[in-house]
């Protein structure tokens, strides 16, 4: 039995490997694309969600467009010095014929969710508002999905946009301290994991190889996304941080997680940092300990997942 | 050459053998000890500070007694379950004979720093209470102080009163943010190291017959915190975190350190939390690398740091 997911992003060259797994995996059925600002802006993120859906010859996976800014705070510039102006490492891309679905993410949440009770997984890869959006619209939701999936945040990794922030989280904390606290069903995929995975050119021959037009972009944009990674953090390849998301829905048995209580910090110089207090540990005060239990990922076989990322699209 | 310090102390199971320490090793010239609240009250880390010099026949150290509470926030109760309601295990002890220095424990900070310009290293193991009110008596120490070492915070390892933050910095963060970025020479022992060594009860035993009835109570305290250990923690033994501030000023070979920029959280949910950016890293905004340059540690060799402790006291 497949995996019914909405997949919530923001385009993106890690989102857009991601996008490829989400398409192609035979154990998943891809009920929906929901955008967000992020990476790049909302109606550029919405562009290429359609756009890569077509490449793949899917057109027909609909895409709601969401959050073109965070829900307390002011948005930051998109990072274009990692993901491209156009979110696919500059490279030349054709224009989406499709047009998005005429409801908004947060409404087509609820809408699929709803329309398919237990079943729905949502897999979340970047600033979370549109979640956060759809729990204000109908907050029995939390009970109706079957579970939630956040690449985001960090535990014990240290942030990559702050010292102790992870981007998503520190781009909409308030959305996250909504999100990470709702109740339902949740795993965090953070830089914990992420940053041990690489995704080799290697890695990518092979997926190029193997998605003809689709292949092109993924590779180009990597190409670009390489770039930074080498001047910034001497890695050559990249970590594919949105495909982990997917990795750990379909390969849980390469992460070792934790179960436990997280708090996000929405505020101060801490702010977006995800603070995770194990299950059962006291500490000083019970203000850590009172939030719903989650699980972390903590650990991770990276090897193992870049080789199945490659091996799903090669 | 000894190195000349005053030590700000809490005793406190730990504190009382980094006090041995500091009395008793060739390489150390102890000018005197400061007191504060934070594992006891301060009263009772003003009386401890007097009976272990005594014990060690030195009850000419001086002894100035420092704060009682915190700058800002109210104080937490003192950890009885950890260092017994007298601070040494609740084993018995004999009652001090001294007095403490008439002065207290910032102006005593503020007159032997300046009696000795360039000279003194103030090594600090408790809420940093006293360090910030003697900023605040003559700023101008930080250009006469050799150096300033802190046992207390955290990078990557966690906290141990909450999951970010180190009990003495959380204790006092208003303190702790104005002493981490004074702009002194001040290098960070916090958990990132403390929580790689552990006194085991061989290496006690080998205290307890070199130091005398200074032995007595260290061992004897010693067996009560590692009860506390073992429960909470897992480890037969316990973790030496004071006495790793002495370890680095006198064997910094030992430790990996970092330089960076420190911040500190002062409110929220990381409260109390040390944040490090390091030298020349880019975050998002600028906000974490605009604090004074200073030192933490990473990294030990915790063996050989335990060996030593056990070296200098058998």
């Amino acid at each position: 039995m497949p995996h019914p997911i909405i997949f919530d992003t923001d385009p993106g060259v890690d989102d857009a490997q991601a996008i490829a797994i989400a398409l192609r995996h035979p154990d998943i059925e891809l009920l929906g694309m929901t955008t967000t600002y992020g990476n790049v802006d909302v109606e550029t993120a919405t562009h290429n969600a359609l756009l890569l859906a077509e490449l793949a010859g899917r057109g027909d996976v609909p895409v709601a467009q969401g959050a073109a800014v965070p829900m307390v705070k002011p948005r930051h510039p998109a990072p274009a010095h990692i993901h491209g102006d156009n979110g696919l490492g500059n490279i030349e891309l054709p224009a989406a014929r499709g047009r998005p679905d005429p409801r908004n993410a947060a409404q087509f949440i609820v809408d699929t969710v709803n329309a398919r009770p237990g079943e729905v997984t949502l897999v979340a890869v970047g600033p979370v508002g549109n979640l956060a959006a759809a729990l204000q619209l109908d907050p029995a939701i939390v009970d109706r999905v079957r579970q939630v999936v956040i690449m985001g945040g960090s535990i014990r990794e240290g942030g990559n946009v702050t010292p102790v922030a992870e981007a998503n989280m520190f781009n909409d904390p308030d959305a996250a301290a909504r999100v990470l606290t709702a109740g339902w069903p949740l795993t965090l995929v953070g830089l914990d994991v992420t940053h041990r995975c690489v995704l080799t050119p290697a890695h990518m021959a092979r997926i190029e190889a193997g998605q003809g037009e689709l292949g092109r972009v993924l590779a180009g944009s990597y190409a670009f996304y390489r770039d930074f990674y080498y001047e910034f953090l001497g890695i050559d390849g990249c970590c594919p941080h949105d495909s982990c998301a997917l990795a750990w829905l379909l390969r849980p048995e390469l992460f070792i997680t934790s179960r436990g209580h997280l708090t996000v910090a929405t505020s101060g110089d801490a702010e977006g940092q995800t603070i995770f207090a194990p299950e059962g540990r006291a500490f000083i005060e019970a203000r850590w300990s009172r939030t719903p239990l989650v699980d972390v990922c903590l650990g991770v076989d990276g090897l193992a997942v870049s080789d199945w990322i490659a091996d799903t699209l090669a």
